[in-house]
């Protein structure tokens, strides 16, 4: 039985695209039931159709309120087929959602944000990092709350970061990672394996291989932390 | 010619020693010209004198003002001969410094705090990060400027923890990458090859070998990534 997913997207979509990538290599034990995007004539809708995955765009300027966008959401949701066993993902997905999405999928939303929570929420993670000057950045696979990139963390991966380097430098570094580690983060729910404690999330450890670690190299590049680790196919 | 420096701490100084053995292992090119703790009948002032280095006690509540302690500092430790190529390295000095003390020592006072900064910022950092429940923590060395553990950042080390791990737990494992990581950063500052750019530091290369990278494993303990990384003897 395959996890019932629905992906929220504003933009180019790229993790929706690792998502797909990995339910078609066989890694992911989850299905796309649905892709909403917030905006017009963006790439993840274009992604979508390519793979013939059914999609909606909802423009939340066309609903009176927050709640109400939220209320249209869930339902388009729902309808699709992700209900109380499904699982909310938000790749790029621009917009707080209120407490009218999270109560009607209560612990079952999951957000990816370039940096190391609580480091650098917003729109512009990769670049607040770099500006900061750290020398490590990352990323985090959270699940989502009435915060702005504040839910329970599920996985973060480490990257470097040289003095001088910009957000465009850092962004595709800190994104090769976050398309390993949000499939992973879907796969292990799908497994049933994660447990929300709190502000904490436990992985439950079911003895799978892990995968090949990132060489050990003075090429930034090839460095990497991710914890906790990833297993084999992601 | 051995870089002076100055180390303030106000505990155990576990960073001090780290300091101390990493000289008196021939790799760190420094020499401590004065321990200051701003407590009476630490740890850390017992080891300067284990080490027969000098040390003073400056007890911050004898003097009527921040800056009044600060000048006070500025004395003592300039008379020891930490002049315009020295270094004052804060080991668990649980004080911030005033204008008066950094004006001093411009772009010569470092820091090292037990977090990933700008996360977790004060007094309790590894209790903090496992509390938010952090998948990834670390420690920063930084210069310092007069907001805490805010300066630009030298070096950082980032490390593992899991779920349900608490400060006691999660402070020994960043502690050991701490002792790592602070010699290491101001013997860059002794080879003259660190430049503040704004909040960047960069490092100029040398061509040093690096250290060992750790191991790629299963166990947190094993697993860290450190960038810029560390060279041979760290």
């Amino acid at each position: 039985m395959k996890l019932p997913v629905a992906v929220l997207v504003s933009g180019s979509g790229s993790n929706l695209q690792s998502i797909i990538d990995r339910i078609e290599q066989g890694v992911l034990d989850a299905e796309i039931k649905l892709v909403v995007s917030n905006r017009a004539g963006v790439f993840g809708i274009e992604r979508a159709k390519r793979h013939n995955l059914p999609y909606k765009v909802m423009l939340h300027t066309d609903y009176r309120s927050r709640e109400a966008f939220d209320q249209a959401m869930v339902d388009a949701i729902v309808e699709a087929g992700v209900g109380d066993n499904g699982l909310v993902a938000m790749a790029g997905f621009m917009r707080i959602v209120t407490s009218v999405f999270l109560r009607a999928f209560e612990g079952r939303v999951m957000n990816i944000h370039p940096a190391l929570v609580p480091s650098f929420p917003g729109v512009n993670g990769q670049a607040d990092a770099a500006d900061y000057g750290v020398k490590i950045a990352g990323c985090t696979v959270h699940f989502v709350d009435e915060q702005m990139d504040h839910g329970p963390v599920v996985i973060q991966a480490a990257v470097p970061c040289q003095a001088g380097e910009d957000g465009n430098v850092l962004a595709p570094r800190i994104l090769k990672l976050e398309h390993r580690v949000y499939p992973q983060a879907i796969q292990w729910y799908a497994e049933d394996r994660l447990r929300i404690a709190g502000r904490h999330v436990e992985l439950k450890v079911a003895g799978r291989p892990c995968a090949r670690q990132p060489k050990a190299d003075i090429e930034p590049e090839t460095y990497a932390l991710v914890w906790p680790p990833l297993e084999e196919g992601f």
